[in-house]
This record gives structure tokens, C-alpha cells and sequence, in this order.
């Protein structure tokens, strides 16, 4: 078997490295093991692998690009940042305290970074078989050029490598975003965010593309502690009156021509549930009204963000912003864990949802227009084959999004196509989104992607169920073109 | 590799088109790449596709085998009759009228028979990767010796051949049934159907067989529009008062008689949800006035199906027809297309179901019965492990239908067995159904199954979980057997 | 191909019957077909294949171990005992009565061992892609040295062959647990339970270990029949006084002190839901009087239930035992097999259930605490990846248990790891449990997982996922290391 040299998305390796490269990742890696599929699969990923990089979804530092600073210390950058580490670390008794996790409560943290580094390492062959292992070696080798595999004994090695690549000025954010090929970068900002770091880069004169999203939830949902003096917030930003229903869509429709002007192409909404409601206007204004001064109980918080999502639509009618949902997670489930460290530390947890009837309300308001753009994410992978293929398959309006979060693996994206295609073909699919937390783990991310995909398509290609040609242009256009057209990057 | 000659069902092609079809499908289609296993999944398909094919369920139009006369324009019969087919095209957005749909308002629509064919052509690579796809190619190069793959430059091409094979006399229904190698062919039909063309063909002396199905959706369903005019007309035409309980089921007795007498052996129940009650006769009769005169709500009408359900089980117990559940689809999801169009458009969409609560009324009463056969459909896949194999795995009464609609494709199938065989066993299932709504279509749906099949028991036979022989014999039982016994078509 | 002679469980085969052996069950039987796959699985296996077993969780009969009498009838033993068996024979029409299973009011059934024996044999091709085929085909070639493969017409033969092994006293049940390698064997037991084999056994000076689980849900569980009268059997054994909450609370804490001196490290709890609920003392005092006294509901009946796996959580804080959780089964679904035979008939069926809302209460008092492990069994696969792999890959107490009774199968296998690994990891899981009923039938189920773990792990190192070096070492935790930590057999 001959493995051709292969120099991806990171430097061009010394021949030195590449010896060690062969050691830690291999370059056949995720292709099926049938010979003549893989044959096939390695075709289709010579024909993706240097297509540039649309990230249409992602939780990007935009002041990492604006500053182009060094990189922080990696063990914050690589492992206290990530919260897919953090969860299985924390699973198998780590203390997020001992992975630099900062209490609220201003207590003890570790803040060595290389004490951090040393504890994923006497653990990481717990990542074995999880799709952060693929990344977090895809990242060390190929992005940081670090030959040698990250395990207990070579913690401090590998430890010095990365940090000494890091104080390197070849490694700094701009310079990786042109390495790895990226043509747009989405970011994901809230509705009070001004984007300063948008307006610095634009203002820099810089040639990359950075683009915040739209990511209101912090001034739609009711539950959120800060919700109404966010909404207070809103109307001094604007300057509509957020006291009153008309003012606060007013003043939402103001933040997002403020953000399309910075070049933003979606709106993102994390709601725990796929609800939509389609409310006559004097129902949604009293609503309004009991979520924003009263004390409104569950069925109303859900009500509302439930309405807002078909306002959202409304709006995106006349400002085209694709609209993105992303649903089903039961945020915090771990009460101390939320108590002690606050959110986003790897408790989250999906939930069962039931998109037919939650969907119906915004389909039956805007479901049949080719003008909007609204793509599903879920965590309930029951829903791919037996609701979101079917009404991704007959409404204009709907396409589905990649496997996310716990589903961005090999497994999930392979179950994900299974499901799918062949209710809603490829064409109601979008492309893949990478949702890093860091700029350095984006190539592993879309690597990954591109590698199952060309793998997805040799066997489909091996049982004569797709020619080789079809074949050659869905992997493109699931590695680039999809992407750029669904979130409009291209326009 | 060596591919056998292959005349299948359709006419044996002269070398010429012999070479065209071996462009446009594989010999080896839909077989599993390892040459091991496809080796032996060629083999098996060798012992089954020959075999006559029993289709107890579908949706094929009676007159045209009663007539006999030549098929209509191609598009019609194999575009704007096609469910499938219209919903990705709508999803992908193209208009439905453009497919030769005539809204309810008698607005315009397609006429140009070679116009819907052009626009099917335009975005047939939409279709890659769906079991649409498969079953046209196959109609189009097996059934219809049509020489060409069709795309957008080759419609003009694709629709003259089609036109012509269908201008033959060769190619009349009749004519089809015969080399198609039909046994048996059952159509789906309600409960006030006269059966006329049925009689029609009885009475001709033809040499087929094709049987009603007895679908009473039209009486049973509160919710339908007609239902009380349909429950009236059921009165007239057997001269029962269906105005009470009691003559209302003497009413359907005497229809199920009647479609017993025209060969039918098996009634359907297109059902929203898998609900059965087994009520006091008092408490049906109260219902059934409820339904019939009062204002029934939904929770009404969803218990007048459930105990109707068990009612045409108890029928069943008495004149011996099989029992077919088709259950969990929200039909017409889309209701702005379902106002202009009507319904069967592609807007119908599955939800999730639950099985060993629902059905356990009507497995109290009749589980038990080995005289009664149950066949149950589901578009909720992840009953399948959960609870349809577990339920026919122990209930003498049950069986479960194959892979439904959206879950009649390759991936479906290998979903079905993967989760069903280990704890239902192959005796538990019935075969296959094609479901075809075009003559034209059942050849190529019966040799994906078929084909499906050889590839799943190949690959058992080559982890040594079947012998050989045994693959053979399940073979044979599900592409052929199987349905002959279930569905009494040897009886 | 070489096939490397082996000896596995059970005794070394002469060669005669090696040749008959070959024929019955492949050496290569569920390896991967794809050569280099295949190659690396059989290297796995090869490690594996010869580890001791442990055996946390099963049903044997202790009193075999402790009296060391011969088997008796091998039909009652390996058929009216299992009711995997009995349920696959049922569902195609053979009386529980012909299969040996006694009506609860005295009524005929069969009892001649021979008899029994036919019937599964002529019917035992329906058994073709089931575990219980793999099984009972390796407890007959492997373990009884049976040569000839079960069939209508060598019901006889292999019958008689059964007969003259277990008359022999190298088949008696302490020569078996020697031979095949058990280092550890859970059995399953009542609150009430007096344990007197287990103490006989220890008695006995014998060398294996054999430990009971506490298994509560007679005291438990309101809406058994027996509860009260359990309860107050309760206070009888232990001198507490079960009418009240806090002497009901010391009375299960004795009894698991004494459970623990007979050797146990774990309960199980094997209730219908997964809810669990964590009321003030006072609520609790209140409900237990309401179910213990009063007509409690359904909702209180489940409320107890739910609430007593905080309390078991609780004492297991204290005395350390493993809290093993069996949910989701209806149980005797079918009322008219439960009312003639009684329980166990092969009448239960799996349910949805909501693992990430129903253990929250239990998780925010006990589910950061890494000295209490919860193994968690589910018989609805969907929530594999959405629910339990997302919970266990966070919580550091929880753990996940293997693919339960009908997942216990190579499939259910597949889709466990495929759904499970890339969230959670394998240190999440706790290795495989044989759930067995029959001592003889424990070497096929450790068999079949171990090969199947080999071939998943090879597919993994195939696809360059996992270094072959890791595979073996995962291998070997998952056949042995994992079940013995986590159930503390170490300790």
C-alpha cells in the first residue's frame, strides 16, 4: 500500500517530522477498509482536502484575529476551552479546578499550564474512540507540526513543542487563517454585542472574512436571569422603546441591519425545544407584555421564544439572514457543577423533541418560501429519518444542518447521511459546520469531515448506487460549495 | 470480475441497448463491496430473481389492467402520479404545477407531457443517493428498455423512447403483468368501491389475479369530511341502518363480504396513530352516536379508530382477512399546499409512535389468536427494536410489515433487519410490499428488495451467523413465501 | 485461510467430534468479513478468549453451585427455562404448555423432557440470525461436545447426546464453573431472601466465588400484590419496625449489611422507569405511609419507586454497593399469559424512556460523587447517544451498563458501541454482563461478546481510529478488567 505525502493543512513537514507525523495520525485514517472503497474514498478526499474553509457556524474568539496577537498559554487554548475535554475528563474524576476551570466563588484553579497539560495527558487514553482524540492529534501534528504522540510520559514534550510553536510569529491567528485555507468565518455574538472586533479587522484592511451571527437568545428568552435588563439594554442601544411589543421588534430589527452591515449572514437560535408559534399580533403583544413585567411560568417563556422564532423569519423575509436553529439541549443539567462553575462546562444534555408538530406553526407561515433559508441542528438523532429528512424533503424552506455537537464524529456523520439522503438527497443538506471554540482545531474539524464523507460516498460508489463522477462533485460541494451558497457567503 | 448476462424484467435488450443499460445500472447494483460477500449475495439474488412476485400492497389503478388500454403520457404516469418524486422536486423549489399538478381552483398546470419531463430531467441529480432514482433507472433501462441515463441534455431523448415503448402493443398493461412474472396484485380501495373494474377483470377470463384490499378510512375516520355522508352511503348501498352501532358494523360485514368475494384477502387501516380500544359494547355504541351525530373533539374520533380497529379484528376472526395497520404519518403537514392541491403531494409526515401501549387493547382480545394475522407498518423506526420486534417476538397474532414508504430504500431495509431479525426472527416478518402507485414501477422495487436481501444474508452467511443453505431458503421466503402465505394467496 | 485449532470452554474435543464441531459453529464466526479486519479481530480475540469471567449480573440458580447435584432434564434447562426461547416458539404458534411451562392452575403441560426437546427442534430454524441460535449452538458443540447440529430430525440423537454428558459427574455445575474459567458469579436475590446456598457454599470450603446481588423490588414496589405483606416480612427478619419510614429505612440497611457479608457489591433495581425524586424527610415519611397504608395510585406508586433510588443511592454511599438500574420494561404485557402461567413468560416489552429529566434528581444529590457508581441498563436504544452517553460522559458516578437482553445480540453490540463510544468513551462502560439463567449457557454469551468486541476494536484500528496496541489492551478491559473493577470483584 503506498500512502502519498501529504502536507494538509498544516506546514509543510520537515522530513524528520513527517516520520513522526506517520506515527501519531496515519494518512488513510477514516477511510472504510475495504480496499476498493478506500481506493475510492482516497480519490474523492484528493479532490476536497485543499478546498478552502467556509465555517459558517462556530464560537471563534473574533478578538484573536482582530489583535493577531500570540496565542495564550495552550493548556487554556486546547483544554480548558473545550468543554467535549472537559466533560469526559470530569466524567472520570478530574476536578475542573485541576483543568484550570476558575470557581466562581474565586476559589482555587490551576493555572499552570503545563499542570493542566500534564493532567489530560495521564488521561488521555480515555479519548480513545472519541472524535476529540481525532482533532486534539489532527491539531498537535499537522497544525503544530508536533511529532510526537501526546500521551502521560511525553506530556512535558510535547508540552515545550507546542508552546515554542506558539511563540512563534508564523503562528499567529492571521497566519493560520490563511494556511488553512479559510474564505469565511463565522463568529457567534449576542444581540448587544457591538462587534468591535468585527469593525477593527474590517478596518485593518486585512483580507480574511470574519462575520458575526445574530445570536439574540440573550434578549428572547424569558428564563434567563438577565433577560429583562437585556431587553432594557436593547432599547438604550437602539433607541426604540423595548417597554412596548412594536418597540422591542423595532429594536431587534435595528440590531440586525447593524449586524448586517458588518457582514452577517445567519441568525442563530439556541432554544431547548424546536417550538414555533404563530400568534395574532394582539396575543404576542400581551404576551410580550407577561414575559417582559410579569412573572410568566414555563408555558409562557416557551411560548415566546416559540413566537419570536416566527418573527425571526418574518424579519429574515425582508433582511435575507438564514436562520439558524439549533435545539434540544437541556443547558446545565448539573446543578452544583452550574453553581460552582457557571455554564458551558460539558453538562449539557440532549433531549427527545418532536419536530413535526413543532415546526408546523413557522412551515405553515413561511415554509414554502424559496426566499428564507432555515437549517435544524438537532441532538436527537431518532428525528433525522422519521421528521427532519421528511419535511426537509418537501418544504422549500427547510434545510438540514451537519451532525452536531456529540455528533460531529465519524459515527454520527456516517448515521447522520444513512438517515437522510435518501428521504431528502443531498441538496437539503448544507455542508459542514466545524462550531469550534478554537481557531486551531478548525482543519482537524472540517479534515474529519471531508475524510467520512469521501468514505460515505466510496461505498455508495461500490455498490453502484452513485457514479464516480456524482460522486467527485457531492463531496465538493459537501466540503465547500454547499456551505458557501446556503449561508450566503457567495453573495 | 464477470457479469453474468442479465435479461431480469424486463424484455431481453438486443447488444446494442445491452451495452447502453450497463451505463445506466450496474449488474452488481446494491450489492455489498466485499468480494466475498457480494459473491455470495450474487448467488442468492441468482435463486430469487426469477421468482413471481406477489404485491399484496399497493396503489396501482385497477382500470388499467381492466382496459388494457395503452399507458397515458409517460410524465403522468411516472412524475406528477408520484409522491416521491413531487416532494423533492417541490423541496428543491419547483413549483408543483410545473409538474403537471392541477390545483383545486382550476388554475393552470403543466399540460406538456414533455415539459414535466424536461423539468424532472433539469434537476434529476437532486435524486442521487434516493431509492427514487433507483426504481426509475431501473424503469426506464429494464422495464422500458430506454438505452439512455437521463439528464438534462438527454430528456428530449429519454421521453421520445419512453413514448414510443409505450405506443407499443407490447408494452400494454396486461402485457406487463404477464412479464413481470405478477402472481398476484392487490389494490387498495375503500369501502363504498363498487370493484368494477375487479368484476371487469373476472369476468374477461384473464389469467391474472388481482384482489381489492378493503381500506375503510372513508367510514371509520371522524375526522374526514365525508365521514357522515360516506357512513350514510354505506347504509344505501347495503341496505343496513347505518344510523345505529349495530347496522353500522352489519353494514361494513356485508362490504367486507363483498370484497371477499372479489378475492380480497386483507383489509387496511391508514390510522394517524397505532390506537386500539376494546370498549363495552354500550360504551361503542355511545361513541359511534357521538361521532356520528354530536361534534365529535379529537380525542373522540382518535378512540372511535381504536375501537374499530379491534372491531375489524374481531371481522377478521370470522372471515379470515389479514389486518394491516399503516400507522404514524400526520398527513398533509403542508396545509397551504394541501388547499391548492389536495392531498398525496409529498406533505405527509411521520411522528413518533407507541406500539406496546397502543396496541395492547387489540392484543388482549386477539393477541393470542393464531388464526388472525396482524401486519404492522410503521414510519417510526426506532420502534423497531424497541417494540415491534419484541411484540411479534411473542404475540402468536402479529407480524411486521417491511420497511414503509420513507424506509423502502437500501438503507432502510439494512435498518430493518439489523434491528428486527435477532429478536423477531425472519418467521415474523411477511416479505416485501411494493407500495407502487405505476404497474410500471413494481419490477424495479421488487429487485431493490431483492437485492437488499442477498446483500444483508450474504453478510451473515459471511460472519458465519447463517449457512448457506439456510441464506437460500430465507431468500426465497422473503422475496417470495413469505407474502404468498401471509397475505392466504395460496389458500 | 488457516483456522487455528481451539479448545475454548469446553473440554478439548477429540478429533472426531472436532470435524463435527466445524461443521455446527465457525471459528470465525462473528469476525468481520472484510481479510484484514478479520486478520486483527482474530489477533483481539486470541487475547481475550481466554480471560477468567466475571459475571456481576445473571440469574443462575445458586442451589445448583451449592448442592453440585447433576443437571436435570436438559429441555427444562435449556428450554422452559429460557425465555428468550419460549417467546420466539410462542409468537409462531407453539403452546407455552408443549414447551414444558406448567398453567398456574394445574393444567396439562408437557413433561417429557424428549418431547420438549422435538418441539424446538423442529422448530428451531426459526431461531436463524437470533443470540439464542449462537448460543444454544455453542453450549451444545462447546460445552456439552455435542457434534451434531440441532434439526427436526437429530432431535433425538442430540437429545441423548445431552442426556449421556450430564449424567457424566465431569458435567456437574462446580466442574463447569471450573472449566470455564468463572472467577466471579453475581446472582440475583430478594430483599427477603435468606441466602442459604451462598452460605452453604462458603460453608463448603469450595473455591469459586459466588456473591448475591440485593435486589429489593419486592419491598419496594407498591403495586406488586405482596408488598405490604413483604414489608411487614421485612420487620420480621430484622426487628425493625416496617410501619414506620424510619424503621423501613434501618430494615433495608440491614439487610443489605447482610448482604454484604455474604459476598455482595451491588443491588438492582429493576423497575419500569428510570425516574428517581428526592423529597424533603417529611414527604417521604408521608408517602411511604400513603403506599404502605392507604390506596396508593400510580403516581405514587412511581413516586416511591423513585424515591427509594435516592434512599438505595444513599446506603450505597454508605456501604459501598454498586447501584445497578434495569428500566423500561412493561412487564407481562400480555394479561392472558400472565394470568395462565404467571411472570417471565417471555411477555415483556421494552418502553421510551427519558433518562436525562428522570435521573436528574438522583445525579444533583449523588451524581458527582466518584465513590458511588450507578450502572445504568436500558432497553431503548434511542437513548444511547442522545440520553446516556452525553450523562455518563459528564457524571462521574454514572456508568453505562452492556446492551441488555433483546441488545445482548451482535447487533444490539454494534449499535451500543457505534452510539455510546464517541460520546463517553470506553473507561464509561463497565464490560459485558451474561444476564444468564442457565450456568451452561454463560461461555456462549461471554463468547459472542468477546468476538464481537474483537471485530468492532478491528474496525476500529482498520479505519486507523485506535492503535492495534490500544485495541488489545480495550479488548481485555471490556472482556475482564472493566467488570471487575467496577463491581468491585477486586476489593
Amino acid at each position: 500500500m503506498v500512502h502519498e505525502a501529504e502536507a494538509s493543512f498544516g506546514l509543510a513537514p520537515d522530513s524528520g517530522s513527517c516520520k513522526a507525523l506517520q506515527r501519531v495520525i496515519d494518512q488513510d485514517r477514516l477511510f472504510p477498509a475495504e480496499p476498493g472503497i478506500r481506493k475510492t474514498a482516497r480519490m474523492l478526499y484528493q479532490h476536497t482536502k485543499a478546498l478552502p474553509i467556509v465555517s459558517p457556524h462556530g464560537h471563534c474568539d473574533p478578538t484573536q484575529l482582530a489583535d493577531d496577537g500570540p496565542f495564550g498559554d495552550p493548556a487554556t487554548e486546547l483544554v480548558t476551552r473545550d468543554h467535549y475535554i472537559l466533560r469526559l475528563l470530569y466524567s472520570q474524576g478530574v476536578p475542573l479546578e485541576a483543568l484550570g476551570v476558575q470557581p466562581l466563588d474565586g476559589g482555587w484553579a490551576q493555572s499552570d499550564g503545563r499542570e493542566i497539560w500534564r493532567e489530560l495527558a495521564r488521561s488521555y487514553h480515555h479519548f480513545r474512540g472519541t472524535p476529540s482524540k481525532l482533532w486534539l492529534d489532527h491539531t498537535l501534528a499537522e497544525v503544530l507540526d508536533v511529532g510526537t504522540p501526546l500521551r502521560a510520559e511525553t506530556a512535558d514534550e510535547v508540552y515545550d513543542d507546542v508552546c515554542a510553536r506558539l511563540a512563534d510569529d508564523r503562528f499567529r491567528p492571521r497566519a493560520f487563517y490563511e494556511r488553512f485555507g479559510i474564505e469565511f468565518l463565522a463568529t457567534t455574538d449576542g444581540a448587544l454585542d457591538t462587534l468591535e472586533p468585527h469593525a477593527h479587522l474590517r478596518a485593518s484592511g486585512w483580507g480574511g472574512r470574519m462575520a458575526p451571527t445574530f445570536r439574540p437568545d440573550d434578549v428572547v428568552d424569558p428564563e434567563r436571569s438577565d433577560f429583562r435588563s437585556n431587553v432594557a439594554a436593547l432599547g438604550e442601544l437602539t433607541g426604540a422603546d423595548t417597554s412596548t411589543w412594536r418597540g422591542y421588534l423595532e429594536a431587534l430589527r435595528t440590531r440586525r441591519a447593524f449586524f448586517v452591515a458588518a457582514g452577517c449572514t445567519a441568525s442563530d437560535h439556541g432554544h431547548p425545544t424546536p417550538a414555533t408559534a404563530d400568534l395574532s399580533p394582539g396575543d404576542a403583544e400581551q404576551l410580550f407584555a407577561t414575559v417582559l413585567r410579569g412573572e410568566p411560568g414555563p408555558a409562557d417563556s416557551e411560548c415566546f421564544r416559540a413566537q419570536m422564532l416566527v418573527e425571526m423569519a418574518a424579519m429574515s423575509m425582508e433582511d435575507g439572514l438564514v436562520l439558524q436553529l439549533h435545539v434540544g439541549a437541556w443547558r446545565n443539567h448539573n446543578r452544583d457543577v452550574a453553581a460552582r462553575f457557571g455554564p458551558d462546562m460539558g453538562a449539557d444534555m440532549p433531549r427527545a423533541v418532536d419536530f413535526v408538530s413543532s415546526l408546523q406553526p413557522l412551515l405553515s407561515r413561511f415554509g414554502n418560501e424559496s426566499r428564507l433559508t432555515v437549517v435544524v441542528y438537532t441532538l436527537d438523532e431518532t428525528t433525522y429519518s422519521r421528521e427532519l429528512a421528511p419535511l426537509a424533503g418537501h418544504y422549500p424552506a427547510l434545510r438540514l444542518g451537519p451532525p452536531w455537537w456529540f455528533y460531529d464524529s465519524p459515527e454520527g456523520m456516517r448515521r447522520f447521511y444513512g438517515h437522510v439522503i435518501e428521504t431528502a438527497g443531498f441538496a437539503n443538506t448544507v455542508g459542514f459546520n466545524d462550531d469550534a471554540r478554537s481557531l486551531l482545531s478548525i482543519p482537524a474539524r472540517h479534515d474529519v469531515a471531508r475524510r467520512v464523507n469521501a468514505g460515505y460516498l466510496a461505498g455508495l460508489v461500490a455498490e453502484h448506487r452513485l457514479e464516480e463522477g456524482d460522486a467527485v462533485e457531492i463531496a465538493e460541494n459537501l466540503a465547500y460549495h454547499h456551505a458557501r451558497h446556503t449561508f450566503r457567503v457567495s453573495s
